[in-house]
């Protein structure tokens, strides 16, 4: 029980968990609730790049997004008692469609509070998804306030979207079933955002990888974790403007350490050359990604002399995306 | 060589070469030239559709199109003389891309007839798979023109898209793949065009289906082959104006019998609904595809009655859209 563990111990016996056999049990665990997704290469793409790359479509994920795995995995690791009492998890994006379907599959409740701003479409598909949906005014502090009431009113456990040990693991299995299908990859790069993805990427690159190293990559305009990287310590944003939305994001004291141990580099990438990146990917590989995807491709795209030659894994984390809002 | 027999032989003789042998020799053929493409479910699709639809993913297909398959046919077929003096085709399409990919693999020439209309990025597409391009007025007489001028100059043979044997059985292939993963499916459903595929589909419906049945989906504005059928000759467009530009072609004297033998009916849909199943497509499976390519699944989701329950297929014939014109 993982789960009850992380409030109890200190953090650094947490670590002992993260061992290969809690990362082959994770895998284990959550296989009847997820999807295994494909791994796509294109000729174009890499001649185009000058490498090659595997691309781990997670957009073909339960729901749309590899939140998905980190969801069912904190939802299974839930006692008895705690899965009686329901979820509660605060979010506009793909971590409540993942939560509630989650809970739906386990059958169990899921809270779900979203800013009066969430689109209509995002709440239909909490909905779809059976989750219960507590609207409150956009602000953080709001959106805490809120889950912590239903905390307090209904026993349920509150889920973090990043910073939770069982929702890292989780996340982790997507690059375990990449490196089980391309074991020889020189590289892992995923996008960074609250940073749950890429901690989970480098435990699975340093349990199950051969010589294979963790990057990520991040636009300029939210570029907190490579700020964090740089000073040591858990950096914070001013402006959150960039289209890559699944990124605005901070690191939490969770994975940040992680992040630390085992991520070898962060590469900041414009917002020219994300939309320029995202746009390969739909012309190529004609599948629909999230702009957040196209952060580490582009990463690629602009570190040629690093890359050249080399094999390289590519988490395309989602492909949710408002149809309506394409930026070309 | 059925090509050449074509030329000599009355029709009649032509389909005592569609037989389950051919289909499986043509499939062995082009092997090496082809991926076999993947095939996608999505339960929320099934559900709205109330059916269990099965899509077979040609967008995925080398240069983005099931076109690829019958173009590889055909150039495989030709004889040594006819592969010395290359291929000619007259297209502003998938199957100009299809033929230069499917000649330069083949290691002969292959001359590309497009209109002076032809968008830059079709050119480059042709160009960068080896094609020779000749530009010519932007009507379909000076592209026959210019096509048999070719012919006569170089001794290249010309490839029709759509009216060719040895095109109609490669085009077979993709439901071949299809029944082979899924051999209990109802009905079969393409878009109609120039009728290539349609036909293809039905040849390998009719062989290797459990009392499968072969659907063509069509847009009111071009509904050449509905027309055809119920007139019982082959008819023409006299508009164009339909969103699904692969399919604004006619039917020709090979595949019209073909159709006319071994497809049950041809549902119209209207531009609202192609659109509005395209749109689906795109966001329930994460998938680029082109408009031609949703009229099918529009059919599925506008006779529901007939669908409700049963297991179908759906051809995906191609993910070649540009991203600047979406209808959304």
């Amino acid at each position: 029980m993982i789960h009850v563990i992380q409030n109890i111990y200190p953090k650094l016996l947490l670590y002992s968990y993260m061992t290969k056999d809690a990362l082959l049990e994770t895998a284990k665990r959550i296989a009847p609730f997820i999807h295994r997704t494909p791994v796509l290469s294109s000729t174009q793409i890499n001649k185009i790049a000058k490498t090659n790359i595997f691309f781990k479509c997670e957009n073909f994920q339960k729901m749309g997004a590899f939140k998905m795995r980190g969801a069912a995995n904190a939802i299974m690791n839930l006692s008895a008692q705690q899965k009686q009492n329901g979820v509660v998890t605060h979010s506009s994006g793909n971590f409540a469609q993942a939560v509630s379907l989650s809970a739906q599959m386990s059958g169990i409740k899921a809270y779900i509070v979203m800013p009066s701003t969430a689109p209509l479409v995002k709440q239909e598909a909490v909905l779809g998804y059976g989750g219960e949906i507590t609207i409150c005014p956009p602000t953080i502090e709001e959106r805490e306030l809120a889950a912590n009431k239903i905390v307090s009113e209904t026993g349920a456990t509150f889920l973090h979207p990043s910073n939770d040990l069982d929702v890292i693991l989780g996340n982790a299995t997507s690059s375990m079933e990449l490196l089980e299908e391309q074991n020889d990859l020189d590289y892992v790069l995923t996008p960074v955002g609250g940073g749950g993805l890429v901690a989970g990427t480098a435990l699975a690159v340093q349990h199950f990888g051969n010589g294979c190293k963790t990057i990520g990559g991040e636009p300029f305009e939210v570029d907190d974790a490579f700020r964090s990287l740089e000073s040591g310590k858990i950096e914070f944003n001013e402006t959150t403007d960039t289209i890559a939305d699944g990124l605005r994001t901070n690191l939490g004291d969770i994975n940040f350490p992680i992040i630390q141990k085992h991520v070898e580099q962060i590469i900041r990438v414009t917002e020219y050359e994300i939309i320029a990146a995202m746009r390969l990917i739909w012309e190529r590989l004609k599948i629909i990604v999230e702009p957040s995807c196209a952060v580490p491709f582009a990463a690629v795209l602009k570190e040629t002399a690093k890359f050249q030659d080399k094999k390289i894994g590519i988490i395309i984390s989602g492909g949710n995306v408002d149809l309506g809002k394409l930026p070309f």
